[in-house]
């Protein structure tokens, strides 16, 4: 099955970046992508498994299926840790793989700005294990609710903030208020979970700051009507396990939760950093490396640096966004870069295609920022719909995300609301 | 919504006995359904979700799903600890319910013999989380085998000891060996995954012993050619971390395996001694609960007991099998009982309707006991889709499970074949 005269290339990183290289990398090269999972996580509809919508094998699909027709790639699961790069080796917690080129690709982690301390009290939603483990702490929190007698401790229980007003921070909030106003409405007996207060909070002066001004207030109106209470220009001043504080034209508001949500920030992981101590690549406030026009780093044109942990400067020096289509263009572009190198051709710079930004808001709600023009409402709903459908890794997840979209949909259900976290009952403490 | 003179039913469980007594239920009552869980699981599917077939969201459906439609129902989530049967009180974690009527249906758990330190080593399939953990540790074990250079160790990874030839050891064996063979033919690089070893030892000298002989040798061939190697009057005497010991004809083989899956027995949870305890009732030698003609217990026309923890004498003095369809029946059953109570009227003893037994072994092949005949094959196979299609429990996860039954079925693929316990990284360490 393998050439092994070939010319080896290891991918760091299963993710948009790293899987749309490994696919489109040509077959006379031979490929190993290394990731720590084994499956590539369809990041952009993760809080629709959050918020119970869809299950988590909707949103992830087996990386050695993905690769099964690609004999030339293989598929290795292990944690990288560090890189020789005098020896061309990739240093694994548990032994050394070779390389010619290597594409690194892996991606970036919630940033706390320094309060580390708050990740366990506010989680993020990066993994699957995050999205299951929101899922299990939102249900649970209108179980307590209902169970409880106190005024204030059910006030404290069904008061949920979500901290940053991105597109994640957006449709986790959207999401989430459909859930209690709607999914909700006859599930319980002594609480109303339409009571729900759903507190959206943003450091910037409006949400969505990506999108144009007129798709920010847009957006904003939409959550309000769906209950959801806006607080721009606020900042989390402190989380607790009982209270969050938020700073907010220059007053302290501390309210009663402990459904804290964090959306509000990344950075790289710890791995972008030994990188860059062994390449010595320049980065950025992030952590993330400057790649040079064709995604190599300075000095090492046999590494490639793609996907959210690059810093590549586009027009006017601003760095990409670090969204799938970014990465997925990437990884196409190494494979094509790779692919010329062998042919003793030289490439052109990497050029980033810019088809327009989108966020859902909720039922038949959502904006659009496209080359054409701005949507908002239905129709920006309809497109975000077919977009996803159209890039969702495999056909039979197309398949069951539409039926279970057009479930939810039409039913104002969610057959996903599992709290699959088992609690700890008294024979195992 | 609850009328609060009317007599409290206090239902434990949200397995098929009491969720189908909770829905049975007269609009009369006020029920409670008392569950740790969220979400009603449904069993016989569970191994699907173990071998990656399935997703846990399409057998496991909220239990707030399936009573909203009556208001006079509410759940409960919380632990039962005890009875205070004196006080008709049931004694929780955290507080006490009251009851008028009880009916407790708390099933059983998995029996190791006094060997409760087989346990971890040798996990059994009850819960949803037991199934993605069973799912994860089946992946991983592929996953160790491609990348071991050891003969030995590979041979270890990929050897799968199953304990118990009832219908959930078989269902699993099959499902392994037509996932070894199938699914993952083409995923890796370095074994070929058909090369695994999956033994099913069954103590009795045949398997399915709740089933007609006839249909006992027919699973056991069709396991046979699908590549599994059954082991009858055979049992398992040790299970260590990387081997366990299997006594049979007097001999005994030590198999390097750390795969193995428990299916081998069960008994009542701690809940039945307590209810045991509490009311005087005799317990059979699995701690079943002897329960009278109407399911009641002796001197306790207030509490009911059914489902698996119950010992029903049926023809002969023989108690009911813990199956799905003699629960379903008793929590019917009970409702029944109550209603006629309520108007006064006494009832006839519970009669289970024996519709018959089935199990299935792989694709197109399954065995079915019926009244009228004895099946196998094909048309046994379709019987059994058919039967558990009817009863799941929703509309939509019947829906959701026929389209991804249809795509495994006709690509040979399985999408839910995700790792999902995070491999432990050196940063977490």
């Amino acid at each position: 099955m393998t050439n092994n005269s070939a010319l080896r290339v290891v991918i760091v990183g299963g993710g948009f970046g790293g899987l749309y290289a490994a696919k489109a990398m040509p077959a006379a090269l031979r490929v190993t992508l290394i990731d720590l999972r084994n499956f590539h996580l369809f990041q952009p509809l993760l809080y629709q498994v959050a918020t119970g919508e869809l299950s988590p094998a909707n949103v992830a699909v087996p990386l050695r299926s993905l690769l099964r027709r690609r004999p030339h790639a293989q598929v290795l699961l292990a944690e990288v840790v560090d890189f020789d790069i005098a020896a061309r080796q990739i240093i694994l917690a548990d032994g050394r793989v070779e390389y010619d080129s290597l594409v690194v690709a892996a991606g970036m982690k919630f940033n706390y700005f320094g309060h580390d301390d708050w990740r366990p009290l506010a989680p993020g939603l990066k993994t699957i294990e995050d999205a299951t483990t929101i899922r299990a702490r939102l249900l649970t929190a209108f179980e307590m609710a209902e169970r409880s007698n106190d005024p204030a401790a059910r006030r404290r229980w069904l008061t949920f903030v979500i901290v940053g007003g991105g597109a994640t921070g957006v449709e986790l909030a959207g999401a989430l208020a459909e859930l209690a106003r709607y999914t909700l409405r006859h599930d319980f007996r002594s609480i109303n979970p339409a009571d729900a207060r759903i507190l959206l909070v943003e450091g910037r002066n409006r949400l969505l700051e990506a999108f144009p001004d007129d798709l920010s207030s847009r957006t904003q109106s939409t959550l309000e009507t769906l209950g959801v209470t806006v607080y721009t220009g606020a900042i989390v001043t402190d989380v607790r396990s009982q209270e969050v504080s938020v700073e907010r034209g220059g007053a302290t508001e501390v309210i009663p939760t402990g459904n804290v949500l964090w959306t509000a920030g990344v950075r790289t992981t710890p791995l972008a950093d030994r990188l860059a101590a062994a390449t010595g690549a320049a980065t950025d406030r992030l952590g993330r490396l400057v790649v040079e026009p064709d995604l190599t780093l300075a000095g090492h044109p046999e590494i490639f640096v793609i996907g959210d942990m690059a810093h590549f400067a586009h027009q006017g020096g601003q760095p990409l966004p670090g969204v799938a289509p970014v990465a997925m263009q990437q990884g196409r572009y190494v494979a094509k870069v790779l692919a010329r190198r062998t042919a003793g051709k030289p490439s052109p710079p990497f050029h980033y295609h810019d088809r327009g930004n989108m966020a859902v808001i909720g039922r038949s709600a959502a904006v659009a920022d496209l080359y054409c023009c701005h949507l908002a409402g239905f129709f920006a709903w309809m497109a975000w719909l077919f977009i996803h459908l159209l890039y969702l890794a495999q056909f039979q997840n197309r398949l069951l995300v539409l039926i279970q979209w057009a479930w939810n949909y039409f039913t104002w259900n969610r057959s996903a609301r599992l709290i699959t976290e088992p609690p700890k009952t008294r024979e195992e403490r």
